[in-house]
């Protein structure tokens, strides 16, 4: 399967290098890595054990790509409005695009300039950092849900799962890929967003019990915040009691993406994470006070 | 009248300054600025004008003070357990003692320490920092409201209230000293919190809509938490914008006492300003999940 992988952070380095060990033709769409991979090719340190390929295909601009079986869009939220020029070129009649980004409002997106038949939407769970050029560190976790944006396209949102499973990450297709949006974002606000806020590790928010309480309050919301929306199955209070246990047990250094965003000066994931998911949940009626805070001041930061 | 300051940070300095100018004689208990103000005095840089007091009497140890008419509690709360050591030598049969400090809980351990009949509450409205030593800068406000633990000495309430206003201090006497510490603390909380926090002047926060949203949600809780406790007249709602108003009229490069602590590397004022509001409110059944949230984020910082 020819396979383009666009925006290539940690997690479009770690997914794109399972594909092509497992023995696709992966197309690397690179900005930071592009010498160092074009030289040395790409490494990978990860839990389930280093692995290095010498020989991987970086381009520079997606027209030099072309057409390709399958899209998986791993950039960074705040460059959507760069998917036209990014995926664009990569787009045939039979193309899917995977977009496995954070946040709400992506698929939509990318349905509204390629078309909806061909969208699907993956969340990841998944703890990466990029290293230096041409290294990328699988620190923890990996697992894909994803699905597709229309019902009807049930059977290809499955292939493209079985084509993860194919070689070694743990995915499974769901119906309702909305509703796996919304659970990640019950990780993903609480831990994102005080991280970044506070410069803390997970384990450092997790050793302070009253931080905890705040970090089960924000998940709370966020569960009220989504099945708000009408979701086909509403997500139990329970499951953020399973994200914290989850967490508990990452390495407790992990810092999350925005934290570290935050740390080397880019811009935030903010609209996305959370002005987003804020949106829907207060068109729904919900005050959200908690979240609301947290984007005031990581707006502010 | 003879008067102990106790506690000479910026509010100690300032007040004590005005009650000597206008002529009573006035006792300063002193750390960082002893050496500077024994030799030089005490000069303060004041929106009302600047002045110099050449001789200002400054111990190290209240024991040298001995007893006197009036204490007046300036001190960090963190220092409440020293309260015996710095007041107790102060105090004889007819000592009146006023705490100007922050937050919850101030007049009644001293009460158990001196008695309720000589204890009075103020609530100072000051916007004031110590410069270098020697030095304060008044910035603006400066109104203080005071009253007596115990209803029955309403008069000599009256009589500090009195005694503040002949040295230039705008300043009245209250029925219920615990309404308006409440007062004090739907400014205190959000903006000492959020300062302090986030490392932003008062005029950073309110520059940004988002935040002031926050601040007025915080504020919402503590007025609610404040009228919980059975207050003789509730806070209305709309002190939260008065506060707002109030605070956009002071000078927006403002940083609350909290903030300076936290730069300079001093405890915070957490258990008397966040976390006793916090217990009085969730004693009355409140959830009040911004404040808590506040707490934990500031308590883990």
């Amino acid at each position: 399967m020819r396979i383009a992988m666009v925006g290539s952070g940690a997690l479009g380095l770690y997914y794109g290098a399972l594909l092509q060990r497992g023995g696709n033709d992966v197309c690397f769409l690179l900005r930071r890595d592009y010498d160092a991979i074009r030289r040395d090719g790409l490494r990978v340190h990860s839990i389930h054990g280093d692995f290095y390929l010498p020989s991987v295909a970086g381009f520079r601009h997606s027209g030099e790509i072309g057409v390709v079986d399958l899209v998986v869009v791993g950039l960074k939220t705040w460059s959507n409005d760069r998917y036209h020029e990014l995926v664009g070129p990569l787009v045939g009649p039979a193309t899917m695009i995977l977009t496995l980004q954070n946040g709400l409002g992506n698929e939509e997106r990318l349905a509204e300039l390629f078309g909806a038949h061909r969208l699907h939407g993956g969340v990841a769970y998944l703890c990466a950092n990029r290293g230096e050029p041409g290294t990328v560190h699988h620190l923890g976790a990996g697992r894909i849900v994803l699905g597709a944006l229309l019902a009807e396209n049930a059977d290809r949102a499955e292939s493209l799962a079985e084509l993860f499973r194919s070689v070694g990450v743990p995915c499974h297709g769901v119906d309702d890929i909305m509703r796996a949006r919304w659970e990640k974002l019950v990780w993903n606000i609480p831990f994102n967003g005080l991280c970044a806020l506070m410069q803390r590790s997970v384990g450092e928010l997790l050793a302070s019990p009253k931080v905890t309480e705040t970090i089960r309050g924000i998940m709370a919301e966020v569960i009220a915040a989504a099945n708000a929306q009408g979701l086909r199955e509403p997500i139990p209070e329970v499951y953020a009691e399973e994200m914290i246990a989850f967490t508990r047990a990452m390495d407790p250094t992990y810092r999350p993406s925005m934290q570290l965003d935050r740390m080397e000066g880019r811009p935030l994931e903010l609209e996305a994470l959370l002005a987003k998911p804020l949106m829907a949940g207060k068109a729904r009626g919900l005050a959200l006070p908690l979240i609301t805070a947290l984007y005031a001041l990581l707006d502010l930061s």
